[in-house]
């Protein structure tokens, strides 16, 4: 906190901070200015480019945008989202897997918008938000704008799975102390770690809550962010955790949140939208009526060419088919790089998260900003966390993915 | 309140309420489709329309928002903004009329995302945030959505010019009960009224401000809506009062909200800016990083094609000066429209709020809802508001302006 003079309430008043992932950037890019691009390795960014270092993009996705009638980019989408996008994006969330029960969609500006109406419109001011302890920074920025706080729950166990008598217990805990508990889960493709709950897992997981929501005072929205869903397996194998999302009792809410950002490659045009599925038609319309007044009371209303394009994919099956062929080129290059990655880390003995697809490979370690300090004296860049380091493969091309591994097992054998 | 189950937090229970501008424009587009579309008026659309009912458009800046390389849809705008969209709004929101001071600029989705940032960052829980009488209604919803309250105060004196003395008395109670005052002001253009308030009238509304700033504890945020300034006059002439936004005391910060939606044609793109003036340094920075941060923590970034297309506009005089010459035909046929309107409205001795610009006339009456009742009946179709109706002159050709004002007349004759 500063003396400085202030005119933000006091709940907006914050220590200066620093987007750590910008410097690191920038510092990559200036490295390359010096040494050569092929020199450095920028395993900061978090979106999928190409081998020569240009944003990966899905051409036809970006010829449909280019190609709507004028009236598209100008005119209000409803508040809620135009009607068409809302059924293509339940169809591009669920595929062959929709759950049973109420399902309702609101727009929002990508996955991030769903989560804060999420956080805002299902917990009390000052709840604890629950999140493994490998999670995406941000979960914590919207926490704490909006005056929540993260709980977190170690996210593997001994044997590297999901660590349910962890994920259990912290739920015990905060239900002791809340009635309203939202529980973020990103997965499949976890960003940092690129984990993916098994079914068995999701099973546990809801088990456990089922068993919690037998008391009738609490409250439960479980959050499912699928950011990554588009380059985590085959379509509807990666997508069968949804069917188990039918048949929950009614005070346990789940969304699922939708992105164009990654398998669209619209990052720019910040669509998405928050899905729900529930046992309770009340519920449903709730979650309707509530979201899309925060849409009025926050954002107005979303970006109408982005939902049109997605509305066409999904009412063209030769349309959807040829976005999907551009796609696979895409996930068979991340697929690689990150194979590269995984088998050099086997061979050198470097010990990663349990990797199972996305667009992160994440390294636990002691002393991560050190570590990735030394490993900027070999030109490679990447994002220390709490207890690790986030290597993104989907910005590095496999050959440096490939020999990566060793260099962090000597940077990261300095400071133990 | 209603006794069905509910899985929101408290904060976000509400009455189902229905949106009742689109309730009105469905029942004349039901209208059109039984009489002919020329024989409806559909006064309740909020945007420019053509004579044909067509959304207007300004060509070259669809043309360029086409012509974009992939990747500026593709790829994220950084969380604060391109830095040249946001050069490029501060130019577009001043002109020539840049005020004295500290001057720093956030991106935001169109002005309701200005707005929700302001609301939430200068305003504390439970505090009243100030309007005229006359308001958009979001404004109201962004105010609940975050827990505060609408205060309002009388926007015309007897003569049909600013309150004055009701905008002082509501200033003064409020700053009686809390140190946070947030101030929402809609001019040049108001939406509803299409009142401009007089250089003469901000300075009176800032002095009077200046004086109730001498209490260092007060912190006052002027919020200036600026959303249909394009449509509001001459360039410079219409932006003059913004240079009385200089010198200020530190205690009294004035932000500017720019929109891309009206002046651009670009609605469904969800690009606008927040712009701050101060006369303290740390109050800029603390603005910068403040808002920042509630970017990241509630809708993360914006839409970066939209930013790249005003920032070309703003970096090439042809470009701007063909965008300026295209949108003064927009502009011309909204004043002839608003002229046939005020003309008939004196012929019929028809009392409307003092319009001086902009795409909405209001009419005051008593028992709105009846007379916008009874006017449907002449297959005329406007929105009821609290004291009066508002009349879109941006959606109705010349010809139906020049005769509803005698219509206007019958149906309030007849409630009154």
């Amino acid at each position: 906190m500063s003396t400085k003079f202030s005119m933000v309430a006091a709940h907006s008043r914050r220590p200066a901070g620093e987007d750590s992932i910008f410097a690191i950037n920038n510092a990559a890019q200036q490295a390359a200015k010096v040494h050569g691009a092929d020199k450095v390795v920028n395993a900061s960014v978090g979106a999928l480019l190409e081998d020569d270092g240009k944003l990966s993009i899905i051409p036809s996705v970006i010829e449909l945008l280019r190609g709507l009638p004028a009236v598209e980019y100008a005119a209000y989408a409803p508040i809620a989202g135009l009607p068409n996008f809302l059924e293509a994006a339940k169809k591009a969330v669920f595929r062959d897997q929709t759950p049973e029960g109420y399902i309702e969609a609101i727009a929002t500006p990508g996955g991030s918008g769903a989560i804060r109406h999420t956080v805002w419109n299902y917990s009390n001011a000052g709840d604890h938000i629950l999140t493994p302890d490998w999670y995406w920074g941000p979960y914590k920025t919207i926490a704490e704008e909006h005056g929540r706080f993260i709980s977190t729950y170690t996210l593997f166990d001994e044997n590297d799975h999901f660590h349910i008598e962890a994920f259990c217990k912290t739920v015990e805990e905060l239900l002791q102390k809340q009635d309203q508990l939202v529980i973020l889960l990103n997965s499949p493709a976890n960003n940092p770690t690129g984990y993916s709950l098994s079914n068995e897992e999701w099973e546990a997981v809801l088990s456990f809550l089922k068993q919690k929501a037998a008391n009738a005072e609490k409250k439960i929205t479980l959050f499912v962010d699928i950011a990554y869903i588009d380059f985590a397996g085959k379509t509807n194998e990666c997508r069968s955790f949804m069917k188990l999302f039918g048949g929950l009792p009614e005070n346990i809410l789940t969304i699922v949140a939708f992105s164009m950002s990654k398998g669209y490659t619209l990052y720019g045009m910040r669509c998405g939208a928050m899905i729900c599925i529930t046992s309770n038609q009340d519920v449903a319309e709730e979650f309707k009526a509530a979201n899309q007044f925060s849409n009025r009371g926050v954002w107005s209303n979303g970006t109408r060419p982005a939902m049109t394009v997605l509305a066409q994919i999904f009412e063209n099956p030769d349309l959807l088919k040829k976005v999907e062929t551009e796609r696979s080129i895409l996930q068979q290059m991340l697929s690689q790089r990150a194979a590269a990655f995984m088998e050099n880390a086997r061979k050198v003995n470097l010990k990663v998260c349990p990797y199972k697809a996305g667009f992160f490979i994440t390294i636990p370690c002691s002393n991560p900003e050190a570590v990735t300090q030394e490993l900027q004296k070999d030109l490679i860049f990447a994002v220390p966390m709490g207890k690790g380091i986030r290597f993104a493969v989907c910005s590095v091309p496999e050959k440096q993915c490939a020999l990566v591994p060793e260099k962090f097992v000597k940077a990261i054998a300095k400071f133990e």
